[in-house]
């Protein structure tokens, strides 16, 4: 069977990226909110949120945050890497219909720690609605 | 008609705290995997699991910290409050079947600011799994 | 196109019956809690089910109740007619991995008004989880 | 760790009221028909619905039914509290888009069979949707 395999520390280098695109829908909030329990009226009730500075429902911050997760457990560096901080910065809310896309940049890289630094950002269209730093334990092939 | 408001920067005092605790389930994982896009074979491949230092699948970092927001947004501050920042350290895995608590306290308060630091922990047991801070901007009642 | 219609009113008579039967699952538990809102830890919350009297976690009444009008809405009297009223008595808790069989039975007809009170009840084995009365409107043929 | 625990038959009196907002969306009325089975075509099939008294589809009456469960599970006894019984009277439809308020007032109370009468009442805007009793079984501090 073959085994998946993500990057090994020796294969990133400063300045690599990868990134992640998702249409952030009705149904992934209504699921977003079953699955943690944050069913905050800002998220489930259309009334309720036309009374805020946000004017329509917006999606939980963690079910964005959740892409950087995707590009760094699926992509880079991908499956084998284990994921030790991450911190979030919510800059701009994500309506339902919005597209957004994580990208995730190699920042610094210790070798002989096994860990990487890596910035990430979520933006829809030109707008950050997400940013923070993540740091990741990712395998040597020396082991 | 009874209108959902959560609690005001004058109602927080520091060392309030708020909890919310869920079983998180196999279910649970796999809608995380479907809404997020990370299909990271340690959360969906149970023979990879296997091969790795957790021997098992495990839950997603970011569905664990959604607890945190269920507790900000539902419990402590409530509706209305808003999100600005949080950070996440993933200290230990939570597997499926494990019962997760998460725990806010308010650190400090910064009431001309309207602005709250608050500690969040996450625990399975006595093991702390995910431990960070949140910034959150809370509505004040002299608006 | 074939319209999709139920039983007339002339069709129904006192003792007829249809029944509908689904297993309860884990994921009907997360969604239901979703959709609804309820995230009353008996259902979510594997730790707290165990210190109460179900010893473990229990569906909603509500998503078993929506056995009772599985049936109504789609066998008997089935689509075209309206749900005006239902009484539940929940008598036993639905745990996850239950099957569920919710039996509806015509009790009385009054074709005049175009009403038939239905008799529900949904069994675990031998054991009723909730029984009550529907009343529901059904169209004539003589319209 | 502080346990979820809701209010105590002593905590309640009459007049006494919670409520839980939000806005039934096409995913939940997709996700209920899967979890109870309820396909009945004036939920799910457009087409069919606007033959109807009704015109366009409409959310099932036990979704709604479940708002009252989330008040009552939820915020008003809360967790701990087993719920009896409940009547519902279907007095005019939700459409996909509505946001519903389920509201509870506790309406009598039996201190000494620790047991709460409460009447449920289901809005959207000012027109009432569903409306019925919950008895509910209320722990007490005198355990």
């Amino acid at each position: 069977m073959s085994r998946q395999v993500g990057l090994y520390i020796e294969d990133l280098s400063e300045g690599q990226s990868a990134s992640f695109t998702k249409t952030v829908t009705e149904t992934d909030v209504v699921l977003f909110a079953g699955i943690s329990g944050d069913t905050n009226p800002v998220h489930v009730d259309a009334e309720f949120a036309k009374g805020t500075i946000f004017k329509e429902r917006i999606a939980h911050g963690m079910l964005t945050a959740g892409f950087i997760s995707t590009v760094l457990g699926t992509k880079m560096p991908g499956p084998g890497a284990i994921y030790l901080s991450q911190t979030l910065n919510f800059k701009a809310p994500v309506k339902i219909g919005d597209t957004v896309t994580a990208l995730c940049t190699v920042a610094t890289i210790k070798v002989e720690k096994r860990r990487a630094l890596i910035h990430c950002q979520c933006k829809v269209g030109d707008t950050v609605v997400v940013e923070g730093e993540a740091v990741i334990m990712v395998p040597s092939r020396k082991t």
